[in-house]
C-alpha cells in the first residue's frame, strides 16, 4: 500500500465516526500526504446574530481539514492548540473551502496551516494548528 | 436602563438570530457586563472519529461565550482572532461550560479569556479572543 | 523549606545563568508560587526604526516573567509556545512591568498569562504562554 | 523606482533607526517584496538560565524579519500580534536565520509567516504575525 493509500484509509476510518463534520454538511478530500481539503456550505442554521456564519463553524471547518491532514501517517493524532484569524465574514449560502498543509512534522508534534476561502477565492480565515500524535494506529496495516 | 440591563438586551437581540448556537444546543447567560457563560451537552452528533467532541465545537462554545460577553456595550462587535489550547478531550454526554471574562477593552479592540470546563470542573480548553467593534448599535436605546 | 522558598531558590539559580535578561537590564521578583514580575526600562539601544521599543524586547520581558513563574516547582520548565497582542507602543524611557500568573497547571504542560504595563498603568501587551516541564530538578533539594 | 527598490529603501530607512536589532547583532536582507531574512548568532550574553538562547530573543529575530517584510510597501506598519511555537532550543554559537513571507495582505492588516532555522537547517521556531498599516509613508517617494 502506498503512503497516499494509507493516508486515504486513515481518512476513511476517521470519516466513518465523524458525526460532527457530517452534522455541518462537510465534505473532505485527501489531496496528498499531510494535506486535506474540507468544504462546507453556510446553511441557514449556521449563522449567528449578525447574519454571518458563526466563527466557531468556520473554525470547525478548518479544524476538520487539519484533523484529516495530520492523521495521514496512521498514528492517532489530535489537535492540541490552534490559532485563527478571521479576515472576512462568511455569509449565508457561501461555499467555504479549507485547505490544510503541513508546515513542520516532528516526532510527536506537528504544525499545519489552513487557509479558508469562499467561492470567490477570497480569504475568510487563516488557521494554524498544532497536533500531538500517540503511539496508536488509526487503521490496521 | 442599567448597564447590565443593556448588556442583557443586546444578548437577547443576538440570541434571536443565533441559529448556529441553537443548532449546537447551547444556552447562554449574561453574568455581568463583559461576562457571559455558555453551556452545551456533547451529543452523539457532535463527536469526531475518535469518539470525542469535535474540537471545532468546543471552540464554537467558547466563541459563543466570547461573542455574548463582548457585545455587552451595545456596539456591534465581532471576533477578529482567537487562540485555543485543548487540554483534555470532552466526551459524549459531557456538559461543557464556557466562562468568558474581559481581559482588556480598548476603543476598538477588546480581549477576552474563556475557560471551558466539563461537569467535573476539569479544564477542557483555554481560549483567548480579540474582538473588533463597529460604530453601530446592537439594539435601539 | 516552604514552597515559596523553593520557588525563590529556583529563581536564584535561573537568574545566575540568565545573561539575556541581564543584557536587557531586567529585574525579576517572585511574587508567589507560579507568579513572577519582571521590569525593564526602555533604553536607547532597545528602540526600533519607528522610535518605539522593539516588539521582540517587549515579548522578551513577558517571556522572562513567564519563565520565572513556571519554574517555581523545581522541575526544569521551558516555553513551548506563546501568543502576544501588542496594544500600545512602549517608548524610550518607559519602565515596563510584566506580571505573570498561572492559568492552569497540568502534569506536563502549564499555561500562564502575562500582562505588560507601562509606568502609567496602561497595558502595553497581553501574552499567554504554554510551558513544558521535564523530570529534572532546577536546584538540589 | 521599482517595487523592490522601494522595499529596499524602506528597509534602509528602518535599519538606520533600529538600535534593538543592532544590539542583538542581527543582519537583515530584503529578499523580495513582502519577504525578508534576518540572521543572528547566539552570543554568550543571549543565553538564559538553561544555557540556551532566551526565547524572547528568538522571537525578536523572527519579529525583525517580519517587520522588514511588512514594511515593503512604504506604509508605516507595525506588529499587532504574533504567535510563536518553539520547536527546538537554540544554543550558544548557533547561527539562526529567520525567513519571513507574506501569507495575506489586506487593506490594513497583513499576515506573515516566519520560520527560524539553525545552521543545520533544523527548525527552531515557527512564528506568525499580524501587522497593521497606517496612512503614513516610511520614505519620501
Amino acid at each position: 500500500m502506498s503512503d497516499l493509500d494509507l493516508a486515504k484509509r486513515c481518512a476513511d476510518e476517521m470519516w466513518a465516526g465523524d458525526e460532527a463534520s457530517r452534522l455541518l454538511g462537510m465534505e473532505v478530500d485527501i489531496t496528498g500526504i499531510g494535506a486535506a481539503t474540507a468544504r462546507m456550505r453556510v446553511r441557514d442554521d449556521m449563522v449567528n446574530g449578525f447574519d454571518v456564519c458563526h466563527g466557531g463553524l468556520v473554525f470547525a471547518l478548518a479544524d476538520t481539514a487539519f484533523a484529516f491532514a495530520c492523521n495521514a501517517y496512521n498514528r492517532m493524532t489530535v489537535a492540541a492548540s490552534a490559532n485563527v484569524e478571521f479576515l472576512r465574514p462568511a455569509v449565508l449560502g457561501d461555499t467555504l473551502e479549507a485547505v490544510a498543509s503541513e508546515e513542520y512534522r516532528g516526532r510527536r508534534n506537528a504544525y499545519y496551516a489552513v487557509r479558508v476561502e469562499n467561492q470567490h477565492g477570497q480569504v475568510v480565515a487563516l488557521f494554524r494548528g498544532r497536533s500531538v500524535s500517540r503511539d496508536e494506529a488509526v487503521v490496521a496495516e
